[in-house]
């Protein structure tokens, strides 16, 4: 890492600290103002966007990116409107900071509770999508924090012009337009001195493939808020009713394939395989769905075209039409084969039983567990949180689809009259 | 760090692990009866543990370890009995794990909510105290985790006497006696090993001096909970009472001494000075404080012992009977005073002004914040956590006092119905 990464680097973090220390202090009206503003200026500047989005894909055509990176990069009408939606959502969402819980009085009487309070200065690491630019920066700038944001080199032409919308709005709206800053180079060094950035950087969330992730959590000396993989299991239970299950094994895997939130892998207990198996298989098979079993799922789909699944199938994130099948003798096994292969992302059964549906939600050590509902919920819009930065597959912090809530932290506040030990 | 130390703690790594699996579903009258029985055992081996706390004394001596030092290690009858209380009182706490929280219907007709889930295998690295075993050991285990402990060579025989009781009231409780595990050797090797061990280990926690817990924040992979310094603030603003600013004042600083939630430094707002600063620096030296004090506060205090302070007294933690007194202009002096010498331990606010009041819990950013009340409130008993295994000046996933509930995180449960989306 070269002395000039680090130069820029700590100026950058010094603003960005700066800029946290008001934005913590940001009446809720501010905030709420700066993102409204940044949609009005988004749609306004709507032309200067897509002409500097025209200039990341000429580069990218030369390039060679392929179709799906380009794809990712494309911005049209609809996709900046959708970014200035997306940030007047954000303004509609309650402020999470400053909320008090649990005041109670103690013994010694001082009251003791719970304060929600920003995390600080957030570095977000992305790939080729520049709507991540507005998406994130809004959800930090709304829980109270100070953004650093470093995007793709693909797409900088892109981010540039979406950041500085937000920037005006910031100060438009008697903030500081340090509050979200971009790391305006495409210097790699960059992301190394970002994430030696200690002393400015409270956390860092890597959105994209995993090898940025892999990158970013072997290289950060600041902690990382990420998620690796989304091995999603369902689970079909001997008491599962069949249509149910069909029900949700088709959503979890065919509502959409790309998604960490997919199912890879359908377990099914020994005495649902004669009422479930063959069933699920032909739907899966009409869908254009490869089915990858192992010998049992091919014996109860005798006749239809299932593959053999090996080991590697049970340990994969597909994120397409692929599925593994496995019949299980009983529950133990189904819980165990998910401990072994899953990605603690979200996994669900189908069940009928009060026993085993208590016994998978207290077993099976996810981010989300569900019982009779399909994988595709594990969202932050679908739980309730309004907006999702990301989801989490650590165990500290936060778990799960990260909302404003994710972006917070709780300090103690104590109220007394004059109370000593 | 050699092979050897590698390999010794992937063994005790992997059977934490399976430990841990099996803590998670524990019982909470399983584990209620594994605390009291590890009381019992260790009354009763109170002969063996004052043993072989005597062979670390007579070593301690012959390596010529000084007065302090030889205090934290020495056991007696009494000490032996509080660590056995203390179990006694983690038994007795309500059980964390398991409970669900904000379980609502969403329009999809599921319902989300939090589950609380132990966080797995949890490292703690301490220093001489040999009661920290049992108590650390204790909360890890009322909190479903598995414990790996690494204690000061200079206390081995006696750490080891006191886990062989918890080990042996596992085992006797139908537990897995894996869920507490000494590192039972001095090699230090075995610490750098320890903070490697990503793939096993959940989180490490560091108690003991500062130069412990920057070393193992600096080496560690897995995720730290940790605290640095506890340089914390009282404030008297211009609308406090003095009598409510004196006797804090004294508490906070002269309760006790060594004690990271003690004050260190004493802010007084001009228009306080006539009112409080003399009363306070006589009652100081009286208590045998040394006070080092700002040109003003040495006019305020003319003809009292008062040192001139540097600037280097504001960024000290003293842990011993010297304050450093600053008189300030205004609230906003003080805060700011607060955020560049303060570690983000504890600050306490003395004011009669709801205004003023309100701005201090809300603009500083400290772990614990107050308003007219002790510094010396800050821990995990007076806020009604029960037990405490530390103290985090962390921003991510628990700051101030850590109890059960900071062992813990919570995954998401979804129950439906057969919705999909």
């Amino acid at each position: 890492m070269g002395t000039d990464a680090v130069t820029v680097m700590s100026a950058l973090g010094r603003r960005a600290k700066d800029a946290a220390k008001a934005m913590r202090m940001a009446e809720t009206c501010a905030k709420n103002k700066a993102l409204q503003l940044a949609a009005a200026v988004i749609r306004r500047e709507m032309k200067e966007i897509l002409a500097a989005n025209a200039m990341d894909m000429q580069a990218a055509e030369k390039n060679g990116l392929d179709a799906a990176l380009k794809d990712r990069l494309m911005l049209n009408g609809d996709r900046v409107d959708a970014m200035a939606e997306g940030l007047e959502q954000i303004a509609a969402l309650p402020d999470p900071v400053g909320a008090i819980d649990n005041l109670r009085y103690r013994p010694s009487g001082i009251q003791v509770g719970h304060m929600r309070v920003p995390l600080g200065v957030i570095g977000i690491i992305y790939e080729s999508r520049p709507n991540v630019t507005a998406d994130a920066a809004g959800l930090c700038l709304k829980s109270g924090n100070a953004a650093i944001l470093r995007g793709g080199s693909e797409a900088i032409h892109s981010n540039r012009a979406i950041a500085a919308c937000l920037r005006r709005a910031l100060v438009d709206s008697g903030l500081s337009q340090d509050a979200v800053q971009l790391v305006d180079s495409t210097d790699r060094a960059l992301v190394g001195a970002l994430l030696q950035s200690e002393q400015y950087v409270d956390v860092i969330i890597p959105r994209g493939g995993k090898s940025l992730i892999e990158r970013v959590a072997a290289e950060s000396r600041v902690p990382v808020i990420k998620h690796l993989d989304g091995i999603c299991h369902v689970y079909i239970d001997a008491a599962a009713d069949a249509d149910m299950a069909l029900n949700i094994a088709m959503n979890a895997k065919t509502h959409r394939y790309g998604v960490c939130n997919a199912m890879e892998t359908l377990l099914i207990h020994q005495d649902a395989v004669s009422a479930c198996t063959a069933v699920i298989v032909q739907a899966m098979l009409d869908k254009g769905v490869e089915v990858r079993g192992c010998e049992r799922t091919r014996t109860a789909a005798a006749g239809l075209d299932v593959k053999a699944a090996t080991d590697e199938d049970w340990a994969t994130e597909y994120l397409s039409p692929v599925l593994s099948i496995r019949v299980v003798d009983n529950f133990e096994q189904a819980v165990n084969h998910i401990a072994e292969f899953g990605s603690g992302h979200t996994e669900s059964i189908v069940t009928g039983s009060y026993e085993a549906g208590q016994r998978f939600l207290r077993e099976v050590d996810s981010a989300s567990v569900m019982w009779n509902a399909s994988t595709r919920f594990a969202d932050g819009f679908e739980y309730g949180l309004g907006a999702e930065i990301g989801i989490s597959t650590d165990r500290l912090h936060v778990r799960g689809p990260v909302g404003l809530e994710g972006l917070t932290t709780q300090k103690w506040i104590v109220l007394g009259n004059g109370q000593v030990r």
